[in-house]
């Protein structure tokens, strides 16, 4: 029951979701996909239409935030394969606000979903990783990782925090040869998400004016594909007619 | 018992640290100090000193990553005083660890320190300041805010996230009259903490090679004298033999 | 005839201008002023009212982008006085357009004002104050330092070349005990160039909506008189209201 | 003899360095590659070497820095293709000192080589591009295009130059469907130059220590080929030991 060639993806939700796209890009190149979600309903959708396209894919319903479930996670996943060739943290919480509307509640889950399961997730990995001494893991941004701005404040201020924590592990564990790289996703996906949020919005956008969830994926595979000797660790990814 | 003009403190600490620094600045320029820490003694030893000088503060040992103690914190002043005219949250915990070896526990306490604490803290002065249409807030930062190096990953990531708690509260907050300023402290500074720690490092640093903490503060105390017409919302501060 | 303190503001125009604002300041505060611009009547006007109100000025008419002018600038400081307290390098030339529009002339042009003449101001002023082991020494950005946007590509080039300049100094000359700041004027100066150019937007501004020039002198003066165990290198300056 | 798909490189030495490694790659993916440098005998080698592999090249000699020169390569290209896909500005001029014994001529031909040329380039280019409506430039930075340090104080005043320049591009152009990208080769390139200028270094850095001009050049292609929907404006490449 052993797969040679793994890839986990934590955050897979809606199947037209980047979590989603990742997981079909990860299967489409061969890979056993484990991946991660808090709806099993959704997971198992996406479950679903890899495994019709011929793909291996594992999905394990779990909230990545909390430690316990993170180390069983893993734990099932070092039960049945032997090498994890790339992951993905790709958690995206956001609810915007005015900072004086915005509860304590919703500043402290944002960092949980963020960042501190961003962590959880690097504990578990890294020591694979390490053990592997190869390996990629992305950690997917967003525009507020670098500028912060009302009502984004509370979501700036954990993905700032994932940043700096994407740019130490690449700073601790390049050298040992783990490839990470921080993505800046800098625009507005072209999902169910935004489709269902804000159809207009996509309307106006026009052909490619949001970003396509395969061609995200087209360029963090071809990021996984770099030699160790020309490595990438951040860059951006936005459609041609973003404002930035 | 109304006094017209203060200033707050969070982070008050030994005698020779910056908030301690800080609060004597603001003292010996008039205005009364409510200054928050979690040693009662410490706060205490540092209320004496200023009380000797002729100065006005009020001590209060609290949590500050305790919604409930902030807001009892933030009570007491409202009744206190009638103008907050300027504040620094100026906590600053770090525990240095390999990735592998940090904890979630450190993990979560340092956001706990450096970034949570300053939300609610900032919760309730943004609120008070407001209304009074005015007044200077300090987050102070350090090198790891703009950087993230092992074995500083953690404290990176957390500070990463208060640099841009303060942006995205001094894009908000500028335009209705609050100075909300960002500090980088770029060096060690010449206090107990580094002379107790690393007393050998201290020594060879020689003159001027460490931050003083009164040249810190008188930099945040000309930073708060600037009129609305020329803010700054940034700035580094380091010794002038200081690699960067 | 000799001054035992010296100032010197390169880049000085209209009355209602940064470089004559620097100039009265640093004059006010007890130094002769050394002044360099393109126009001998300005800077004789200028140099007028610093003499009214008993200031000390010798203002001194010259290209700072060719270097035998440069030089011979200094030699005539080197001849009137023996200590050079701050200095500020103020040229800021700005010509916006599309970027197919930017003739080479103006892109180099653009170069020479903001970039190549502060080099070689640096020149002499870094000789002068290595040997006196201190000394400030400002240079004078802005927004486009850290952005470029059409339709001003060309002066954002010259500009973040600037800020290259102003760190590569820092880094090299603040351990000999030379200061040196970089300043990021995020905003529209309140002064001859913007009422005369464009009043309207002036006028829309409201109070304090502009960069008053005292104010941004103000600043200047204090980092200035900041010691050396604590030195800023880099702050932005912008009006209150201001959108970043 | 008209080309239906071009591609452009200038800044094309030795064989084994970067333009002549783009060259190669685009080559082989199918493109007519004109190739740009100073010395006619090294491009003929470069353009040698891709005939005998089959690919198509036009080597031009031509100084880059002079407007003339520019203005007839761009003429000869305009005359034997119809389409430019991608095209790079790999100029790279480097002359490393301390900042007291950098003279103006060689903080001048810096400037001209690193930056104007890259202006000269894509005067030309993007009218072209923008005729078309596709196409995508690359334009190689540095370490120096994010930090100035001596012995480099010259160099990244240039770099951080041609940086704002790529980034002014990229915001007025991008929404025409030109992908204007910015490198940022963060190490040393394994080629002729450091072979000869430092072996030793070379050599103390073992397998994968250096970044290998094929690994480049993959990512370089890879950027091309992604979709305008999710386009990258930035990214690093260094080798997986390097320290940053």
């Amino acid at each position: 029951m052993m797969s040679s060639g793994s890839a986990i993806v934590a955050g897979v939700g809606p199947e037209q979701g980047l979590g989603a796209a990742l997981a079909r890009c990860f299967a489409k190149n061969g890979l056993h996909v484990f991946i991660f979600g808090r709806s099993e309903d959704r997971l198992h959708r996406v479950a679903s239409t890899i495994q019709r396209s011929g793909g291996a894919v594992t999905p394990i319903a779990a909230d990545v935030t909390i430690e316990n479930s993170v180390q069983s996670l893993f734990d099932q996943i070092r039960a049945r394969c032997d090498r994890i060739h790339v992951a993905a943290y790709n958690v995206d919480s956001n609810i915007p606000a005015p900072f004086l509307e915005t509860s304590t509640e919703t500043f402290t889950n944002l960092w949980q979903q963020n960042c501190l399961g961003a962590f959880l997730f690097a504990k578990q990995l890294m020591s694979i990783m390490q053990a592997q001494k190869q390996g990629t893991v992305f950690f997917t941004g967003a525009t507020a990782s670098l500028r912060a701005r009302p009502p984004f404040t509370a979501f700036a201020t954990a993905k700032a925090g994932l940043r700096a924590l994407a740019q130490g592990l690449a700073r601790e564990f390049s050298p040992q040869g783990i490839h990470v790289v921080h993505t800046i996703i800098d625009g507005v996906i072209d999902g169910d998400r935004a489709r269902q949020q804000f159809p207009e919005f996509v309307q106006a956008k026009g052909v490619d004016g949001l970003l396509e969830l395969d061609a995200i994926a087209q360029t963090y595979w071809a990021i996984h594909q770099q030699p160790r000797s020309a490595w990438t660790h951040e860059l951006d990814l936005r459609p041609y007619k973003e404002i930035f």
